[in-house]
């Protein structure tokens, strides 16, 4: 058996695409681990199968590293959907992709990729490192705290792991920049729902107006996030294909 | 311009291939650290370009990730040996390859892949941690520590950090466990000199028989290593193909 694959990544969360439209390829945990084995194998954050739904649409069927299924990762479903129009699968323009999240709604323009993330929900402030921080739900839990400078910050090591950490810096009301500490990871060099919690806490914050595009710098680069009036919020970012071709069959079986 | 790559590594110590028998890719250190980003391109610790030189054999044009062009690597000269076998380019068996440090004989063998690493030069001991180590020069130079158990230590910080440094444990006389620290690099997962150095050090400070395949347990795997009677050391050890492919040409252009 062949299998192919590309290699992307959004803001340096990198992949390994699985084009399998016939939906013939067993995937294990243990092949996933080994293909994102950043030395023995092809090496990636995580893997997406392309694959359809039974309604017909394109199924985001993503595994992180470690053999788990994340509902939804925005760095993810822009690479996919990248992908998808790389490969003559899709047109330029919006689609909808299946998601263990649900169905999303991602455009694909020449350089950028958006997505609607979907409604954030804001709750109770919680203590973190003893500054409160607002609480925002994209899905998966965050917690934004305000600093001064990410520059400045050590190595992040915040006082709750049960939830997502976003260290965010204020450069102008359009432009902030955040450093994430990912629930059960660590630091990593983007988080996609990191970024829309991050522009959401701002906006409440400041007392900005919705629909005004934020530019969230992180490690890997930039995302723009739109908190919009009816509550969605939309991310646009970059999604790039590295290389393509095939896992060698040896290999396979080894 | 299209440009194909293979990946693949030996013992955990992993490379992108550029097959270029045509000698028509300008290759920079740019690129090849690029190509070399774990996220951002396809991922390795170097890169091995496949030329031949004037006359006519092939040449192991090795670049690290950080653009230097090491002398040999012996983990770097088996995979490329095993990509000229499954390429089609060379048969099984011995072959001649070109490096920056002369001409190694190298032989494909089913499993593993033979190199005469070429011969030893044993210096004066040296103190490293406050302990006598066996100097050992294999176009690097290497300090050998024996120690009681390689999983009892933590992480390796050597006094001395303008040598390479194998902290090695004795399962058995014909059986090794070693981790090293390169010498401007940390800790890496396998090094085919440092696993030769230890192997002259142990039969140095041992007294046994020279010719006697030691086995040499690193933590990307297992070489065996001969000091034969002649001065010479010979490695064998794995190599494997991962993946081929073609890098995408937007991708090579950004």
């Amino acid at each position: 058996m062949t299998v192919r694959f590309w290699k992307g990544h959004g803001t340096e969360n990198d992949f390994v695409l699985l084009p399998d439209v016939d939906d013939g390829l067993v995937l294990t945990a243990a092949l996933v681990s080994r293909i994102c084995d950043r030395r023995a194998g092809i090496g990636a954050d995580g893997v997406l199968r392309v694959v359809r739904d039974g309604d017909g649409r394109f199924f985001l069927d993503h595994w992180n590293a470690d053999g788990s299924r994340p509902e939804m990762c925005g760095n993810g479903v822009r690479v996919y959907a990248r992908y998808l129009v790389a490969a003559g699968l899709a047109p330029l323009g919006p689609l909808e992709i299946a998601t263990r999240g649900g169905v999303k709604t991602v455009e694909v323009t020449g350089d950028a990729v958006v997505v609607d993330m979907g409604p954030a929900v804001v709750g109770e402030p919680v203590l973190v490192d003893g500054v409160p921080a607002t609480s925002v739900d994209m899905g998966n839990p965050h917690a934004v705290l305000p600093v001064p400078s990410v520059a400045a910050l050590g190595v992040l090591s915040p006082s709750r792991l049960d939830v997502n950490v976003e260290y965010v810096e204020t450069v102008a009301p359009d432009h902030l920049r955040m450093r994430v500490h990912e629930r059960g990871v660590g630091e990593t060099r983007s988080c996609g729902t990191g970024a829309c919690a991050a522009v959401v806490a701002h906006v409440l914050g400041t007392g900005m107006a919705r629909d005004v595009p934020v530019e969230v710098d992180v490690p890997g680069g930039r995302l723009v996030v739109t908190w919009r009036a009816d509550g969605h919020v939309v991310m646009a970012g970059p999604a790039v294909l590295v290389a393509e071709g095939t896992l060698c069959a040896e290999w396979l079986q080894g």
